[in-house]
């Protein structure tokens, strides 16, 4: 930080060269650095107080509706793993392995963890006896490890990452559905009231449903390059889980019952994604209920007026801040406003209040607006009330300029070249008529890198189209075909 | 929990047989478990919100005072491990490596990190460049694994625990020193004022610093089996750090300059030694700070009395929990009273509201301390101010017993044979006149598995004796010898 004006200046381009741009970003903003083992990031204190941001909504939604928090080993015995199969074949090629310990090589080696079923169910299996031990809602917020060999990118594809995993067991398929569909929508409301980011909600295909699932529901948001992110799962696991390791219950009529169960998690994407979709060339652009800092006051003073602009800066600061606004006052001398302006914007903080002599006499403000540079002068009076409004503005234009950018981005297509051609020009979503084979996304994927990431997650929803759009038999759902993260 | 009639009552002695009373305990009252890896254990929704109590008091001091919370990478390549050779030295012994990860050997063994400041530091050096940049104060909340071979103690001896690792550069040694000095201020007011545990304050003899450190600095508090322990510890590292990984700054003379560092964590053996202070036979005794409930109103009535008893119960909560205090309502029915108290006993509620018919005639309320029984009738009136003097009266009952007990276990010895006898008929903190010399602890250690635990902060401050109690040599400090977990 040492040479600052060379380092606000984002050099590569959102439009054209996107991935180098997010790199640079993220590094230049302080969220993230490289650290030296490939595959895995530092999470600086500007990146970690935006995981905070999202940490302190979803879990006082989840402590809302009746999940505690635990915390479970990060190693898991590799016999562990193995009690159900599709767990230990999902994740198997993608473990990283304790195998020496305190100068011994251990009997058994230690997988850590990849997610946390394999752990936790058995222990749901010592704790729940009775129907009245129902629901069990347990989380973690925790780092998890998958060893997938692909190019790093700062909260996209890393090897540790942060999330949550949420279990739940429950009387039967109906409530561990329910919750299935509540932890979705609480995903949803995330997106959409925190991170101004439109999802949209539908089911993984079955052959890429999570190991040992029934079914996997996701969210799905739009980047800016065209691709989606899933940034949260949540997972209907029915009874096979609860089988595998012995969940079960004593309901009212005194028989015993096997649990059936959930699993549901966030990870540190949604922060990536937030990042990757609102921000632009000239640095971070943060929604105001995540911002760590919502509003910066910068005093613009000559000699003769400093006195007067400082004061009036300052009073203005302390009653934001007393209304419960984060607040910042850019008093520093040394540094002229320009710089001030860039580097707040560096930063994303989404409102900045400029105080000069001229507002000081007028009893005024001159508020700007981050994401789009807006510049409205407001009264004095009732400026918290005022600022709150602008904030409210903020978020509005940052949804509203991503919504548009997803209902755009949906479209149809009614054949294989057509959706070939329509994901290659446009990118996005391409909806069409599916026969439910595999072998049909497979053509696609080898085509052009683009996948199901999702069907309608009502299975009545018929199919937009008779006949699948790819190899013309008959179809029975509509798929989402996108390139993904 | 299908039979918790059964499940409510503890069976060993805390007096008798603390060990297996704690042990007990920790079970019985939804702490935690054991994991079914030796030296694991799983924490319980009701352990993990005493370590998110834990962790909302210490992280707001944190921020107050300029730290910034961040997350590192949970492996440290052994190269990187091998740079600080003390670091390696101490701790290689106990380290759990990566060794296999997605199918294939790793060319170099990654540390599951035992501490980080071998991958922190590095980055310091990178992000640090001017004197402006200091000092910076890095803080995660992670777990962290040493492969100790003891047996497993919920909170108090596991190979996988939580804690928060506190890492910060300085411009030079006197800021680093202060910052050391602030932390262990901090950690005596985490377990004074919210703990309710009295510490003693102290230095770690020479032989016995953090590997690299040139000061270690701790929180000692005394266990009612008369051992000691350590919480929390606070390392003034001088410049051995900054050499070993390069952190450099520029300074207004526009020389470079080594920086100092400190590094401060405390684990979760805090919330173990809280539990273990002050809870008793009938179960958890938890200060109010804690609690995650603070307060149980539990409804007493007969059909006739039902209805005006519950009405009258349900709004003195209410006004309970509008002001702000964590409140539960024990309205269940089908679960006598002496079953709720039992139950709530053993959870740790620090006050319990008894509301029978004559409450409701008269206006009153009855309130029992948890520590003690003590039942005391008061007016409706201002229920919520009552209360909240209550709480305070019950931390200071808890806060001056464990006083009591710490001022009656420091004890003075003036031979080898009086330290001997005296820590093996009392447990307890003896001090005595000290050499200096590592050979007098260890054979004090050999003899009564008792060491010093520390030596007071104040360098300057001269030995209670002339000469060692042990050797007979001259004393250079006054060393404070327990048993210690």
């Amino acid at each position: 930080m040492s040479d600052p004006q060379q380092d606000l200046g984002i050099t590569e381009s959102k439009e054209h060269s996107p991935g180098e741009w997010y790199a640079e970003l993220v590094q230049k903003a302080g969220l993230a650095d490289y650290a030296p083992m490939g595959g895995f990031i530092v999470t600086r204190p500007r990146g970690y107080a935006l995981w905070e941001g999202i940490q302190d909504h979803l879990d006082g939604w989840f402590k809302d509706t009746g999940v505690q928090n635990s915390y479970f080993p990060m190693f898991i015995p590799e016999s562990y793993l193995e009690r159900e199969k599709e767990i230990v074949e999902g994740f198997d090629p993608e473990v990283a392995w304790v195998t020496e310990a305190g100068n011994d090589e251990l009997d058994e080696r230690l997988a850590v963890r990849p997610t946390s079923e394999s752990i936790i169910t058995p222990f749901m299996s010592q704790w729940i006896r009775s129907h009245r031990d129902l629901p069990m809602r347990l989380n973690q917020w925790c780092s998890v490890v998958r060893w997938e060999a692909t190019d790093t990118k700062p909260f996209f594809r890393t090897k540790e990452f942060l999330w949550q995993e949420g279990h739940t067991a429950h009387r039967d398929g109906e409530s561990a559905w329910e919750e299935t569909m509540l932890r979705l929508e609480q995903y949803r409301r995330l997106h959409e009231e925190v991170l101004a980011i439109p999802v949209l909600e539908g089911r993984k295909p079955e052959h890429d449903k999570f190991p040992g699932a029934e079914t996997t529901t996701a969210v799905q948001s739009l980047m800016p390059d065209g691709k989606s992110l899933q940034a949260a799962t949540s997972h209907y696991l029915g009874d096979g889980f609860a089988e595998a390791f012995d969940v079960t219950y004593v309901d009212e009529d005194e028989n015993e019952h096997v649990a059936h169960t959930a699993s549901w998690g966030l990870s540190w994407r949604a922060l990536g994604g937030m990042v990757m979709t609102h921000s632009d060339d000239q640095g971070l652009v943060l929604p105001p209920a995540i911002a760590p800092e919502q509003v910066v006051v910068v005093p613009i003073w000559q000699e003769d007026t400093q006195e007067e602009v400082l004061d009036y800066a300052a009073e203005l600061a302390a009653e934001l801040d007393e209304a419960g606004l984060r607040v910042e006052l850019d008093d520093r001398d040394g540094r002229n406003p320009g710089f001030k302006f860039n580097e707040w914007e560096l930063n994303g903080v989404p409102l900045r209040i400029e105080i000069g002599p001229n507002e000081v006499e007028d009893e005024e403000a001159t508020l700007v607006h981050r994401p789009d540079g807006e510049s409205i002068v407001e009264t004095r009076d009732e400026i918290a009330e005022t600022v709150e409004d602008h904030l409210d503005t903020v978020y509005a234009k940052l949804y509203a300029a991503a919504e548009d950018e997803l209902e755009e981005n949906v479209r149809e297509a009614e054949s294989r070249n057509e959706l070939l051609g329509t994901i290659g020009q446009h990118g996005g979503y391409v909806k069409t008529a599916w026969c439910g084979e595999e072998g049909c996304e497979t053509e696609i994927k080898d085509e052009i890198a683009a996948e199901i990431v999702m069907v309608p997650l009502d299975e009545d929803e018929g199919p937009i189209d008779d006949t699948c759009a790819i190899c013309g038999d008959d179809a029975t759902e509509t798929a989402y075909f996108a390139k993904s993260y």
